[in-house]
């Protein structure tokens, strides 16, 4: 095998009550990369289409993650890439992650001992950090994984996969405006009083007892974000009407995706999904904004082989 | 029937990332009651060992909780009530709950249509206010249900049933010093970082995937409370070494049991539950606390009927 090509899905960080913790990949929207194994040590992007990224390896998210497990890994040969870039910038659905996770897990097919997928999500967060600033995993993590992820440390870093239950749908809506990550993280206050963080923990816990059971009463009750969406939603005109729109359309959670600007909801069913889309992408006209959208499976998989030579 | 013995658990709630929302059962210590069946409307507490409390019946947990039972469903007979407790008041393993829970579980026996369990909680917990001073459900639910219990809302109640690991052991430490409910709400913050409110929410989310799974490494490396315990540890005198004796000698997670002063530590099997139980005995005699100790499985029952007439 000498040309790879992958497919790396977009993904949903900062999963509602799971803040910084939980987060899920999708199906169908994601970025493409070839790989070329050559002779050369290190990664050389030859081709870049769909965004405008510097070709400069250690500039960009796919070199920086590839070079950090090249490196690590010492290989004496390295790879030519091209980066089809299908997931818009900064739409808060995991555009660089899905990059950073991508290269690793590409470079992974052409190892004869390949590395575990914890391995691989601690290479794709040195990409991940170029891009976002500080080095996490949050989008990585299911984009390695697929499911939903949670993450239970850094140090060292702990992944747990969580179960997907067979109908879970999500319905992406993303409104065109800029969100920075920046200002996203500086509106979060430092401090939470006590009875709120008690109140998320309790409904993180029942969103992922939800998980197991597929219950999905419980994923809709438990999924009440008291401590970063009363804040965050401040950043995306009209967070309320969408939401409230999303839940009386059929969905049964709905939330900010990322640091936004896209806004997620889960539905059971994809019917139902379909039904949100439609009632969100009317209330996007109703507010005269301007924007996309997408139903997909919550997907149970994550990067994948489209073709190999 | 005419007459039944019932046996209810002592519970442990505040389970270390769990505080206020998660509890579980334990078996062998537990409060005894007998009921009988008379023409009588309301309680009539004719018999009380194992503790000085009232027998009138509205200033008794009893009394309080099957009263509003009686009342709420009109029942037009009502019980004589023996309460043996065995469970030490104050020690922090819900004495005052057993009470309550049992009670109510006794009446639903002579129901022709008895009521749920979460039906069942809501009454034990109007008991359970008169001796904590508030309605809450952290010991009445697991006592109610068995097994490991979240609670997912006060408005309306919800209550989540989660698995118990088939080899799951809890080592008992109750070291004899006294520890006022109200005293241990007084120390903590009304305020905390939102980056440990995150923390905790995750470790919670970790061990309740943990249970899910059965994983042990999981369980022990989610029960971190980052929360709660740094504030109340204070009101128990050796509180670090106790921990840290449980976590060396097989011990995978240690914690205050409810308000304390019992400490609980989680064990995979009965062996690792003994060898801390030993350890932790011998701690307590270092530290010339008077105190007692024991072992158990986390029960996956709650209230049981002992015998019936």
């Amino acid at each position: 095998m000498n040309e790879i090509r992958v497919f790396s899905p977009a993904t949903v960080a900062n999963v509602n009550c799971g803040f910084d913790v939980l987060g899920f990949a999708l199906d169908g929207l994601g970025d493409e990369m070839v790989l070329r194994k050559v002779p050369e040590k290190g990664i050389k992007i030859t081709k870049i289409t769909g965004a405008d990224l510097p070709f400069e390896p250690k500039e960009n998210v796919v070199g920086v993650a590839g070079l950090a497990m090249l490196n690590s890994l010492d290989l004496d040969f390295g790879f030519e890439v091209e980066i089809h870039k299908k997931i818009r910038l900064g739409s808060g659905v995991g555009s660089s992650a899905a990059s950073a996770a991508g290269i690793v897990y590409g470079i992974n097919q052409f190892l004869e001992r390949p590395i575990s997928n914890l391995e691989l999500t601690a290479f794709g967060m040195k990409g991940e950090a170029i891009a976002s600033g500080n080095e996490h995993a949050d989008n990585v993590a299911p984009c390695v994984y697929g499911g939903f992820t949670l993450i239970t440390g850094y140090s060292p870093l702990s992944i747990v996969s969580l179960p997907v239950p067979d109908d879970l749908y999500v319905t992406i809506i993303h409104p065109q405006i800029t969100i920075k990550t920046k200002e996203a993280r500086a509106i979060l206050p430092k401090q939470v009083s006590l009875q709120n963080a008690i109140k998320q923990s309790g409904n993180l816990a029942g969103l992922i007892a939800g998980l197991y059971t597929e219950d999905y009463e419980l994923i809709a009750s438990s999924t009440q974000d008291v401590l970063v969406e009363p804040y965050r939603k401040n950043l995306i005109p009209n967070f309320d009407f969408y939401k409230q729109t999303a839940l009386e359309n059929g969905g049964i959670s709905f939330g900010i995706s990322g640091s936004g600007p896209s806004m997620f909801t889960l539905c059971k069913g994809v019917k139902d999904a379909g039904n949100v889309e439609v009632a969100l992408t009317n209330a996007l006209k109703l507010k005269n904004m301007q924007g996309d959208s997408y139903i997909s499976p919550v997907s149970k998989f994550g990067n994948r082989i489209l073709e190999q030579k």
